[in-house]
């Protein structure tokens, strides 16, 4: 397993990246290559008493920021560190990429650098959620808009993910929607229901609300990217206001120094598993490699953690199992082509013998 | 002050709708008009005790269901304590509809008895949220599609609730979107964020992300229906769920039973707070008569509450607001229109002459 690691460009980069790229040797074999500035790199490493020695450094010239645009990965920055280790993962030179780096840019590179599935119409990025059983959301915001062609694939790469990196022998999957009934939600929500409905390659349990998601409703929750955004957004922001109400609770109530130290502890705990963003890293699903987006905030630990979940990816096969999925979808989508054209033909038929 | 009261048609229908009236009359005077089941009503107030010899009575022989469809309100069902309330209320006999049933129904029945305020091109369900300030979020489901000038007007309408319920001078109007730049969310949100920016009867402070909104991005969070009803439910969602989590926290931790205690009653009344269908009653906006929907599930206190929040909506006069800037709305509508016809006809007069 060779773990291409962008040290470059997340709020804490390169100090937390590369700490946490030690961290994560430390808990998992695996070679990482580092791709970043050489000299920065080797400055942190000696201030901070980091062995590197064991690290391929591949240097960089160039970083994507956050103010930067998506297309810069492949044309006004075609030398920074996240260009730079794309390249090396389409060319074969190491077996997935992680990132802190610009959500668009790194999504745009992935797309274009490295490319989708043969098959499938839009990648997603998934987001694993805080909730009772493990469930992962998809798309938290590559594709805006969305056709109910592109939701059939989410639903299927998220349950090809849930089966393989998470072990669901056969992962539920839910349409996010607006109530439960098959009339609800737009006219898009209402074809999307019918065509999960009809898919034999996944367990659909049909429309969910947002209510029902932390409590476990289902593995796999489909979306377009929009609605993806807002509800991770909200689960996050809902989540650190409330930890944050439930101190404010502990001071009002005079609960005994050592109680709140107890509880506070487990508390913070919790506070990080509800920023969805934080729970370790989002997997880039529908691109024929592995890419992994770790939140641009990371620390060294949570950096680690996007490390842990891009080597699950890897090692999972998940990929494999996504393109022989694209190559069923394909299958059905020409069988359902040829049987409307055959219909046509029948009924032009019919028409010239009355 | 005459408020007419649907006592049927929720989960807890009859009997804690008519001990909500009776908390509320005790609380806010007022006369309020019982529309339901005669016999049935007389019987809780006999078995439970209750002075309801100050109500008057309007016996309704249907009740509209949960399962019923929303059009039964003006066709199968016109007999339902919901369409005579509403009948009511058009016709002046009241100042203020509150009922716990079907929100389809109601919605429906408000817009077709009551009818909509001149001008006003869709009304809006508006949520009160749990956040650091005073929040207001519509549409929370009653149109799943909408277009740039629904949201100008949505925001329009949410700010003059503000203002007058809330006491807010001038309220801040975000719009719900996956980022705060301007190119941010669908072709619809980029055209409402130019909209909104150039409106001036409001003041906007540009798209908030999700969770910005707790923590008191704004005072009016506007959205399309389908993304406003996901938000309210993840909401309620999250915060049941981490309400859950909390108390978990506490046992595994041996928190002393009285420090239990003592944070338990704070902590369940903020697990209310933060199931926003339960905050109060959700105002319909852009009716031309106030009309308030409470929790499908609430209890005594919640449907009190409820009846709280329709007294200060009707009293507000908020109605007169949005039936100016309706006017305004239209007048800026023309003013553009003219202007574009204007430029056309200057540019057929050049075309003419050359």
């Amino acid at each position: 397993m060779r773990v291409i690691v962008d040290v470059m460009g997340g709020d804490n980069a390169p100090l937390e990246t590369v700490k946490g790229a030690v961290l994560a040797s430390k808990a998992r074999s695996a070679s990482y290559i580092l791709v970043g500035d050489r000299a920065q790199i080797e400055t942190i490493a000696t201030a901070e008493g980091l062995d590197i020695s064991r690290f391929d450094i591949v240097h960089a010239s160039e970083v994507i920021t956050m103010e930067d645009d998506p297309l810069s990965v492949v044309r006004a920055k075609k030398e920074s560190s996240m260009s730079v280790g794309l390249r090396m993962l389409a060319e074969g030179k190491g077996d997935v990429f992680v990132s802190t780096g610009n959500t668009g840019a790194l999504f745009t590179g992935a797309t274009l650098i490295v490319r989708r599935v043969r098959g499938i119409q839009r990648a997603a990025i998934g987001s694993v959620l805080p909730a009772a059983e493990p469930c992962i959301l998809l798309d938290t915001g590559a594709n805006v808009t969305v056709t109910e062609e592109y939701l059939e694939q989410f639903a299927v790469m998220g349950s090809a993910y849930m089966h393989k990196v998470f072990g669901i022998e056969s992962p539920t999957v839910g349409l996010l929607n607006n109530g439960t009934e098959d009339h609800k939600g737009t006219p898009l929500h209402i074809e999307a229901n019918k065509r999960l409905k009809a898919c034999e390659s996944i367990r659909y349990v049909g429309n969910i609300e947002g209510n029902a998601v932390p409590f476990g409703a289902c593995n796999v929750v489909v979306t377009d990217g929009f609605t993806g955004n807002v509800f991770v957004k909200t689960m996050e922001g809902v989540g650190k206001y409330i930890m944050k109400a439930v101190k404010g609770v502990f001071v009002q109530n005079g609960v005994s120094k050592l109680s709140a130290l107890l509880v506070r502890k487990s508390l913070n705990g919790m506070k990080k598993t509800f920023d969805p963003s934080e729970y370790g890293g989002s997997p880039f699903l529908g691109i024929s490699k592995p890419v992994v987006k770790a939140h641009g905030s990371s620390d060294a630990h949570a950096f680690q953690s996007a490390i842990r979940v891009a080597i699950d990816y890897a090692e999972s096969g998940v990929i494999y199992d996504i393109a022989e999925e694209a190559e069923r979808f394909a299958a059905r989508k020409k069988a359902e082509h040829e049987a409307s054209l055959a219909a046509e033909q029948k009924e032009a038929d019919y028409a010239a013998t009355t």
